[in-house]
């Protein structure tokens, strides 16, 4: 598996190895402060390898908590007056971490930090949290918004903002949290089609528009019907109901990959980490039409797409390959687009075939 | 009780009625939120007057998530270049929320937003997060660091950051949530000694610091030995271990009041609105000497400083007459300052005698 180092994805203009020191410095922190919970209620409980997983002993219960926001996807939003989405976004970026583990989410609390209140804009982000919180089957318990003032830049004149949130889900009694451990050279990945980018890759995303089509480049055509706004706006698709409804079913989940920073490979490589197995896909998803634009527009090179985007893939599922057909059925009738796409094996390489208009093969070790 | 207004505060620079709007307009959306968990693990509870608590029903569990942030005292860290004390401000913020309503802190989960990444800021911030969570005796679970460019502004030339969390508390089985509704007339108030402003009230600090200092204010000395930056910087006191150890010791704690935005007088009126009552503090702490020295730079009059900041008092709690020495010298082993400073009374009035230089009796309906 190719690292993520600064070098490679210097284009984005982020130093991705002073990112992964400062994680690094601040898990170091809070595992110390796990003594505090020593054999109380909300210890962080062990994986089966000896380390921390993300899930806390309450007792007949296990919690786990995901924060995230939804970083400079924001900008999206104040470029085309478009706001009642991005609850789509925040609720994909926290509670598909979850399911990620196998983890239900239930509740949810949100940050809103804002230059300025805007009552309007403030309603219809409020708005979107609901209609993904109903998709979601999940419950907003809290919430705060913060004026900060110029603390808080952005686009234009409306209001600025930064949305954060916390989700809270648990591991229903007799259920074993989902790791990866159990996967076997052979299972089969399925792949969950995404609606085009998520919340990440979007400082790249920005500089390439800026440079095609100058600093209103939001109203640029897309396609016939939409602006580039638009199109980079669309909501995540949030996978959790989808996750939790297959593990009610009784699919057996062995593994399951959020493909948010790092994309395909290197989402799927830590999971596949600890086992020494690889994969190769070869019937993954294409990007959308606008996605391949953005890409060929940039010039970025196919594996650095692949590495910074979820290029149509957004999750995916490993599973014996016998319980396939089921689960794509399954997914098919609640609304998602899966297809098996590869398999797992036993190189410690990941292979991923591209189509496209060039046909790729990328190899990451 | 006074109503908060925009007029009343119009000095901070901020909108409370257009605060106020958009937080019910937020809480209206996340209301409707609450079916997607009926009948099922995470349901909103309700409270004893019907109304929506903030714990959801974990089944032998109730759980309480409380997020927030540290607001603009991070402008104090990034003019004094001390940054390992804001984690307390971050703790207080979140886990003194939902001590309040007597629930125990467990776990936390941070998100800290910054322009470009320190890795030596970043490392200050997250021992001080440990610190504090030491304190309170809660392990930090999760956190997120975020990227946002100019999204996020500051002071200075250094890193530039906004930093928020969320808390998760159970109230054990068994236990009843404190809400207010056992305060009778005669009980009495007792008030925990803060250590200067907690992380509300900084716009007004900031606009008489610069009218007075001019821009570099933060470098003035405050006193013999502490600048105007070092003095504004104190950390917030964490409460909640000592409320969790009264309520285990057994003291009735009828009400728990967290003096934030709205100071002594809004946030007990909310905790004895239900009941009808009122209160009579005539010994509650006097604020530190650079409170009163900050208010007279400001010329700010008594009503207004002590509806923007706690002046001296983070925290109330209200108990039978006969607990309050126990509960005072619990807090004293403690290392807390706690005295009796009033009664309830059935007035719906809350009366707060002011001393320092200028006695004051400040009456809110």
């Amino acid at each position: 598996m190719v690292a993520s180092d600064g070098k490679d994805l210097g284009q984005s203009g982020l130093d991705i190895d002073l990112g992964n020191a400062c994680s690094r410095t601040a898990y170091g922190w809070a595992k110390r402060s796990f003594q505090n919970r020593w054999n109380k209620l909300g210890m962080p409980c062990l994986g089966q390898e000896g380390g921390f997983s993300n899930l806390m002993d309450y007792g007949d219960l296990r919690i786990a908590m995901s924060s995230d926001g939804i970083g400079t996807k924001v900008e999206l939003a104040e470029r085309t007056g478009i706001y009642d989405t991005l609850g789509f976004d925040l609720v994909a970026m926290t509670c598909d971490d979850l399911v990620a583990n196998g983890i239900e989410p239930v509740n949810l609390s949100n940050i809103l930090d804002v230059d300025r209140l805007d009552h309007r804009v403030v309603d219809l982000l409020m708005k979107g949290l609901h209609d993904a919180a109903k998709h979601a089957n999940i419950a907003v318990v809290g919430g705060e918004i913060a004026e900060l003032g110029d603390r808080i830049g952005g686009w234009g004149t409306g209001m600025h903002f930064n949305w954060c949130a916390t989700a809270v889900g648990v591991l229903p009694k007799g259920r074993e949290p989902i790791d990866g451990k159990a996967i076997q050279p052979g299972h089969a990945v399925v792949s969950l089609r995404s609606r085009g980018f998520r919340s990440n890759g979007f400082s790249l995303i920005r500089k390439i528009m800026q440079k095609q089509h100058g600093p209103q480049w939001h109203k640029a055509m897309a396609d016939e019907r939409r602006s580039w706004g638009e199109v980079l706006l669309s909501p995540s698709l949030v996978y959790s109901p989808l996750v939790v409804g297959l593990v009610r079913e009784g699919c057996p989940l062995h593994g399951v990959v959020h493909v948010t920073g790092g994309g395909l490979a290197d989402n799927l490589g830590r999971v596949l980490a600890g086992n020494g197995l690889g994969a190769h896909l070869d019937e993954i998803h294409e990007p959308q039409a606008f996605v391949r634009a953005l890409q060929t527009l940039g010039d970025v090179p196919e594996e650095q797409a692949y590495r910074l985007w979820n290029m149509g893939n957004g999750m995916l599922l490993v599973m014996p390959p016998t319980d396939v057909e089921a689960a794509c059925k399954f997914a098919a009738r609640k609304g998602y687009m899966a297809r098996p796409c590869g398999r797992i094996t036993d190189t410690r390489h990941i292979v991923i075939e591209t189509r496209g208009c060039h046909p790729t093969e990328l190899v990451y070790e």
